[in-house]
């Protein structure tokens, strides 16, 4: 049996990938699926390290397929179009976030909110709707549909823009549905990591008052010197807790291990929103009465749509928000993962897959 | 020392209270305040019997002052008016729900949100400002500030109309607040007794698609048959949870006993709203994660303030809604009081005070 056109068409790509629930990266050949119409072809120079991609290749959900390529704060340059392709064409800068696919036809599509679509096709380790498996940004060339490409603005540096994919659009588009960013607000965010930091970035755009919630009382210091925090309040100094209680209009809480809440709930005001993007993987304890009393919710939300990711980086682009970032090169890949696990990162890793990513030619000869 | 003027102009008043943890009520001869100029006096004719009542009776809450007068469902006939009082006159037929107070400064109360006012005063086991304790419904007169006072539409019995002071505010005001009153939404109502009876006639007077989730298959009939639910789920059996995943834009859960709120969660759509109107005494387990996939809200929401609790009664006055009650005569209290606590009762009792707390006279006389 001849081999299909599309499979004539693949793209070879080269990556590093992960092929056991020890995580640890080592070089890999694969395919991307071939140009379609509507597709995009970009050389990958930067990918930022996620959480999400510590807990992907050690299997931790449960969900991962071997081997796999993490990576889904991807961004590079346009190296070839499909012939349908309006949004973008060869040079421009651009990026790739968590999704690369989705149904297009369900009412949270038709929305734009593609991130809630039940059958959200995830840029690395899922199926696609030809049935390969996805490949992230850890590796040379990215393929997708130009409606998830995301334009990156000129001023953006590539490094510190490629966290905002994930890191960005996930903290700023809670801000926007729970209507946490008029001038004035009083915020609270807890944990000053990947997602914290860049919170208080956007909120401080917005105009916000930010009030940062840690355990590290060494992070008071950054906090406001150096990201323009207004405030800092140490999670379990019960005497800090009081002194804000009902003071804060939401709360982005960035935690993913398990916390308590009830110390997050008393900071709001009536009305007031604690919004999860953190994913702990045990259930929270929820007093509901402290909730009755105030009208007060508590609410999760996960990245945004492609139309507001967009919006997020060109509303970065214009305040000159880009993450704090540690570059490294691919094959200290390995030890950042190390590294973060530890939280030892002030605030993400990034890649420079375009000038590290350099021994494609050799591993090939080796295979 | 003599008596101060207020003193020497206090009403005497006569009713039932609990004197001690046991909860069981018994005649009691008490005072309310002299009137002042924004005052009206009325006639109690009925009261509701909330679940509230049995808490604090019990002092299950650990505030209870005895002796307690409780009820806060109270309707009568305005008998006397302040010179400044301008919202009803003698002989209109009015009603007294939750609050008799409020600081009347804060953001809340100028909201028209006095329920969340942290200064409210609760219709009974509360401080008035002037030091004096309140004292609920199941007496023969009530005194209220008119911003209190709510005037109750000509075509709603009076008795049947009572229950919708506390439990009806407390059902219709979340439903306004999170949107989820529009025509062709589907709502969820968790519990069928006071507050989920009458959660399922405000939902079917907005054209809301309704189900009802219950642990008590044996209400199936009742819900549909009588209150025009439109379906109906046992919250216990998997296969009815599984079949109705994703369907619903909104849930209000009046249960109060400690459960399970991950279906329920489950039951709700992309960016569906959990709203908890029932205070469990112990916190709930809430999964996040659901929470993130779905940018689901759980929130909290407490009765309603005056502005609304006007509203919702001439809404209900329009639709025809009132409380499915059995009314009783006031020396079955304590009788109907056990009933309440084993739910047996469809769906409120409402005493007939007007007509059956008539031993004033010889109480007063023995004391």
């Amino acid at each position: 049996m001849s081999k299909s056109a599309e499979e004539e068409h693949r793209r070879k790509a080269f990556g590093w990938a992960a092929r056991d629930s020890t995580g640890v990266l080592s070089p890999f050949n694969f395919s991307r699926r071939a140009m379609e119409d509507g597709d995009v072809l970009f050389k990958v120079l930067y990918c930022g390290i996620c959480h999400t991609d510590l807990h992907s290749l050690k299997n931790e959900w449960g969900n991962t397929v071997y081997p796999i390529v993490p990576g889904h704060e991807i961004v590079g340059i346009v190296t070839e179009v499909g012939q349908k392709v309006e949004k973008v064409k060869v040079g421009d800068k651009v990026g790739v976030g968590c999704l690369v696919g989705a149904c297009h036809s369900c009412d949270n599509c038709t929305n734009d909110l593609e991130n809630y679509c039940p059958k959200t096709v995830f840029t690395y380790n899922a199926k696609n709707y030809d049935g390969t498996v996805t490949y992230g940004g850890y590796s040379d060339i990215m393929v997708a549909n130009e409606r998830y490409i995301v334009r990156i603005p000129e001023n953006i540096p590539l490094d510190g823009g490629a966290p905002l994919l994930c890191a960005g659009i996930t903290v700023y588009s809670p801000m926007k549905y729970f209507d946490l960013n008029k001038p004035g607000m009083h915020l609270g965010v807890v944990g000053l990591g990947g997602l914290g930091h860049v919170a208080v970035k956007f909120a401080k755009a917005y105009g916000l008052k930010v009030t940062v919630i840690s355990t590290s009382p060494n992070k008071e210091k950054e906090a406001i010197e150096h990201l323009g925090a207004d405030s800092f309040i140490v999670s379990r100094d019960q005497a800090q807790i009081k002194a804000a209680l009902g003071t804060m209009d939401g709360i982005i809480d960035t935690v993913s291990a398990v916390h308590p809440i009830l110390p997050l709930i008393g900071l709001l005001k009536s009305h007031g929103k604690l919004i999860m993007v953190g994913a702990p993987d045990r259930p929270l304890e929820l007093p509901v009465f402290p909730l009755l009393m105030g009208r007060k919710i508590v609410a999760g939300s996960c990245i945004g749509g492609m139309k507001e990711t967009q919006e997020m980086i060109d509303f970065a682009g214009k305040h000159g928000i880009t993450a704090d970032i540690e570059v490294i090169s691919m094959d200290y890949v390995n030890t950042a993962l190390d590294r973060l696990a530890k939280a030892d990162v002030r605030y993400r890793f990034v890649i420079d897959v375009g000038n590290t990513l350099t021994n494609a030619e050799s591993v090939t000869g080796r295979l």
